[in-house]
């Protein structure tokens, strides 16, 4: 019998059960146990729905929180800067000198930003999975999956008027039906300038120590008034302080905890790799456009931040699956749970996913220079069109069969988005396009059916200029007689773009069929077996990878070892004056201009920014940091370079979460910004 | 002829000359035409004459330089620290409090410290090559040799009165007599608190960013008289300015740029390995002695601090060497000099050099615990004792055959070292005697000769005890009888401790013989011929490895990329207090008492630290940073972890010589110190 007993003992080192302050865990399935006995701590139900309904979830791709009883909500500036860089102008850059409205009446509607609140969960897994046959095709049950998923989100959606998503949990191992407050008249109270908010600039991002007051507010207005907040936190008096325990709440986009060593393999090799490269060359294309002017750097600011941000957060990526801990450890913890999962009968034909997804890779790769050089989204003109002409079709198919960002519950959001008047520069719309086409033509070649259909034989060039300086898609109200229209209206539309974008169309479709049925439907059922798996082997004390839905960290205010020195818990302005002297006042090191000017107002030993130890990722800009008592003491603004192969694996040695400290955002807003009547509200008792 | 032409390019890539900043030259060979070509300077004889007389050499094992007309030298905190640590009681701590006479009479005579001003160098090459028998054994040539050198340095030494060594440079290319003014009535000016000087203590050793005022003052007198300076570096108004040109002058301790690549691989294998074991006993030994009470922690102090200095210090050369890039750019240098060598007829006879190098380290790893662990010198008592033993043997001999330290022209500063009064702590002594007879015995094993007659059968702990509680040596009387007496008076001494140290001087002499006869004479006759034949392929643009004798380095400052971010070239007070504040004050992140009690007194934009390319190693510390017009900007105190591997090979890219700013040195003394009188001696006209 002694192989038996060291296979429990192997798999106790090598598929730990989580750790530490590992997890992004949803609010019904919080580590009870690991809260008590490491932070002596235990949540009330009040608690939990405090900070359910004190979250916000910006729906284009952020966090925040409600901080007064009067609709008030804080988020990153980062998270902010899509809205501002719509609301300027080129008479008006709110971006580089912020934004502060002193009296209500200034506080100024955002051209398209949708706010979420999440205000019921309820488990639906048996729903949808009495509505797939297992004895079908691969092909046909991820169909009746979508199809029932599909018809729950309409049913809650008619009945309650809510936003309703149903959530795919652990890999499929459960399904949520998530229902959301929806606010759409959100109007701008307060950003910070640029450069305070995005200190150092690209070189210190991802970076710690640190010194950014990356801080919006946003009100929520309902009936033209400010709407009650169905909770807020109230603001600490002291904030986060060294070796506290601290929770983050907010809405992590995605993470790739469970993959096999195979996908991480893919990541590594193609997907990673192919995408830095993709980034620097936009990157380089965006430079060359900037370069031409004021007015167009100011157009193209927000693209480059975005650019250089996921520049950076892959490159680390990358470097974490490059390195020699992650994989080496990710392959012991896969080779100890096969070896489980084989000798326990219930579970032996789980084994077999293995192979199934490894085959999905190899498939992958196969069409990767498809998936990756077919399409032209880098035009937000060509983006629109594209979808125009698949939404006539969609919506005239019943719900179910739909692609899933056309059916019902979305359909709402998806019209604010098309509908937008945001600006749409068209010189710079050229300039992306035709760098889609040429990537795509040099990539694919002339003689690919998308490379035909998309450039019909001319040059990327002419074919974007032509495309772009005569559409009319630039104005919301020809994209909302197309769509009223319907499929008709599409189908005899001259306009250039759409008769592009309907040449495309079918090409779309037969990849995205392939996509769903050959490689998504595959890996969700596998991954699912697997998953399966794994909670047999380990227990329920886990958490679902992150699925941009409202999950709960916990951590505590943490320092670490860097090199042979310590870097300290947090940052205070000493150190934002100290680095821009230090500097010279140079870009991107120079001070904002009103930090400059009100130096002498700060309070210097204010802390400005903090980390934790709290597991976090990309949606979680803007989460609130509270305590234990619920009071917020920070906003979460970024993760520390060590921080990012978090999307992969949790580590507590150097991996942080890095926030504005509670008592920073005051006294940003009070000495530097005066907004003395926002700091008053934030701490009103 | 393809080999032929191939030959030179792979020359010039894999043996490249002096690049960049690189070298720590002699003063009558400085780089004229990279400084020319780099910098458009062309440095004057006054100015090398200035440079020269107004560089110090700390004969303990620093730098500095003067700077006022009236005797003042500055220094570092850390090279001061012997000194302020003998002048200490358990009353007065200077070593913590600071040392500030803020009068001429309160300037306080140093114990035993000398001072080194180097007044001229002569070419003795011919001479000591003239009195070698080339077809003489190593060993008869090796002290040929050494008895030519001896002589020169006598006659110099009788001729003039000043001290006189003969340097050898470029691995025994050439000889110098150097000869030195000798200052030993040196008196503590000023010193900063320790917590100042050593601001983030061993965590912040070797690092950079930096915030400290490592700095102390001294005034050399001569008949009771402060002396007038031979020359001074005159105080810069802005002091150093980012990008700008800078010289170093100093006493850079020991470079092995030249070794070989056998010779790396036993630094990196053997000897690296086993000083770091040696240290962390130490450091271990020497915190629990600490641990006894406040007294025995401030007795230890500067001990642990050394060993702290020197365990970090080798750690990044190991780690230099165990690195993948420094051993790969040295292994295809030395491939392309073999190639070199064996292909130029002239210098083929030198290729066997690499072998006969290689031989010795086999000897080396032979005897290697032998070298390493029979002795005691950790024990200033027993170091006491063993030097008085081998001196009266000694100076019995022709100075010609002495060991070199007994020569004639060192026995002036030898006595000045053995006749000291600081003080000795028997507690102390007996702790670090029992650690090294503890580690001896279980390194070499009971039935060593030099354990048998170290420990006579008894255990270290009651040897130890034994020793140093009946010894009479504390006393330098005795120690001054003894000398006096010579020969017969120590061999009839009853003195416990000159009993055990006439046991151990056979074994020593026995190993030192060996020594020199097979390991340092061969080292010295092979390394001559490769570096002739290094001379003869890179012409003689290079620089002499690092001797602790007078050199000058040029470089700029500037900061550097670390990770993804940029360090800047300096630090603000700005800095200091924004650590401290983030630390919350906690050790050692912890202010001075008087930074903390001065903090608003300072302009906290002002320079603290700064950083240069500058090519500097152990030795450098207390060295002046001065500018082209010869203007003093500021004070070497460290170099940056990616500098460590500096004993090998220069790098410009990461590698960072770290000094303390002018204006941070007069901010310190003005408004921290309130040494307003010492500030103005500083920037007198």
């Amino acid at each position: 019998m002694a192989s038996l007993l060291v296979l429990p003992l192997v798999l106790l080192f090598a598929v730990p059960p989580v750790l530490a302050d590992e997890g992004m865990w949803t609010l019904d399935n919080l580590p009870v146990k690991q809260l008590q006995e490491r932070y002596n701590f235990a949540p009330t139900t009040d608690w939990l729905t405090k900070a359910r309904l004190a979250s916000v979830r910006f729906n284009d791709g952020g966090s925040g929180a409600f901080v007064s009883s009067n609709g008030l909500v804080i988020t990153n500036h980062h998270v902010a800067l899509g809205q501002l860089q719509k609301m300027s102008t080129d008479k008006k850059d709110y971006v580089k000198e912020g934004f502060f409205a002193r009296r209500p009446a200034e506080e100024q509607p955002c051209p398209d930003l949708e706010l979420n609140v999440l205000f019921s969960t309820q488990d639906v897994t048996a729903r949808v999975l009495a509505a797939i046959d297992a004895k079908a095709s691969d092909a046909v049950q991820n169909a009746q999956r979508k199809a029932e998923i599909s018809r729950i989100e309409k049913e809650s959606f008619d009945q309650t008027k809510l936003r309703s998503d149903v959530v795919e949990l652990y890999n499929g191992g459960q399904y949520q039906l998530y229902r959301y407050k929806k606010y759409t008249d959100v109007r701008l109270v307060m950003a910070a300038e640029v450069q305070a908010a995005f200190y150092g600039g690209d070189y210190d991002n991802f970076v710690f120590p640190r010194h950014d007051l990356d801080m919006a507010f946003f009100r929520v207005y309902e009936d033209d008034k400010p709407v009650k907040s169905p909770a807020y936190f109230k603001w600490s008096r002291s904030g986060a302080k060294d070796g506290e325990l601290v929770f983050v709440s907010g809405h992590p986009g995605h993470t790739d905890r469970l993959m096999t060593v195979r996908q991480l393999e893919f990541e590594r090799d193609y997907d990673l790799p192919t995408r830095l490269k993709k980034f620097a060359l936009r990157r380089a294309a965006l430079n060359d456009y900037s370069a031409r002017g004021p007015e167009p750097a100011r157009r193209a600011r927000n693209k480059i931040f975005g650019l250089e941000n996921s520049f950076k957060a892959y490159t680390g990526e990358l470097a974490g699956l490059q390195g020699p801990m992650l994989m080496a450890a990710k392959t012991s913890a896969e080779a100890a749970l096969r070896t489980a999962t084989t000798a326990t009968p219930a579970l032996a034909s789980a084994v077999a996913s293995w192979d199934r997804l490894a085959a999905v890779q190899e498939k992958l790769v196969a069409r990767f220079k498809d998936l990756q050089y077919r399409n032209a989204s880098d035009s937000r003109l060509a983006a629109i069109a594209e979808r125009i002409v698949r939404y006539v079709a969609e919506v005239e198919k019943p719900n179910d069969k739909r692609y899933e960002e056309f059916r019902d519950s979305n359909l709402d959001s998806l019209r604010f988005q098309l509908f937008s008047p945001a600006p749409i520069y068209p010189d710079l719309e050229e300039h992306m396009l035709a760098l889609d086409l040429k990537e795509s033509l040099s990539e694919l070649g002339s003689d690919h059916p998308y490379i035909k259909a998309a450039l019909g034989g001319k040059d990327p060039l002419s074919v974007a200029h032509a495309l772009v300086s005569s559409t009319g898609l630039g104005d919301p109200e020809l994209r909302r007689k197309l769509v009223a229209g319907g499929r008709k209206a599409v189908a005899v539309s001259t306009d250039p773009l759409i008769v592009w974008a309907r040449g495309l169309d079918p090409l779309y479709r037969e990849l995205r069929t392939w996509r769903e049925d050959e490689i998504e439907s595959v890996e969700a059922l596998e991954g699912n077996r697997l998953a399966k798996a794994r909670f047999a082997i380990l227990g329920t004390s886990t958490y679902p990878d992150a699925t941009f839905t409202l999950r709960l960290s916990y951590g505590k205010v943490a320092g670490y070892e860097e090199g042979t020195t310590k870097v300290p818990g947090r940052t205070t302005f000493y150190g934002l004056y100290d680095r821009a002297a230090s500097f010279g006042n140079q870009q991107p090191f120079d001070l904002s201009p009103l930090e400059a000017e009100r130096k002498l107002d700060v309070d210097l030993a204010t802390p400005i920014d903090f980390i934790t130890t709290n597991d976090i990722i990309g949606g979680n800009s803007g989460s609130p940091v509270f305590n234990r008592d619920g009071e917020y003491v920070g906003l979460i603004f970024d993760g520390n370079i060590p921080g990012l192969a978090l999307r992969f694996a949790y580590s507590e040695e150097r991996a942080r979460a890095v926030a504005v400290h509670s008592s920073g955002i005051l006294e940003g807003l009070r000495k530097i910004y005066r907004m003395g009547s926002l700091a008053d509200e934030l701490t009103a008792p």
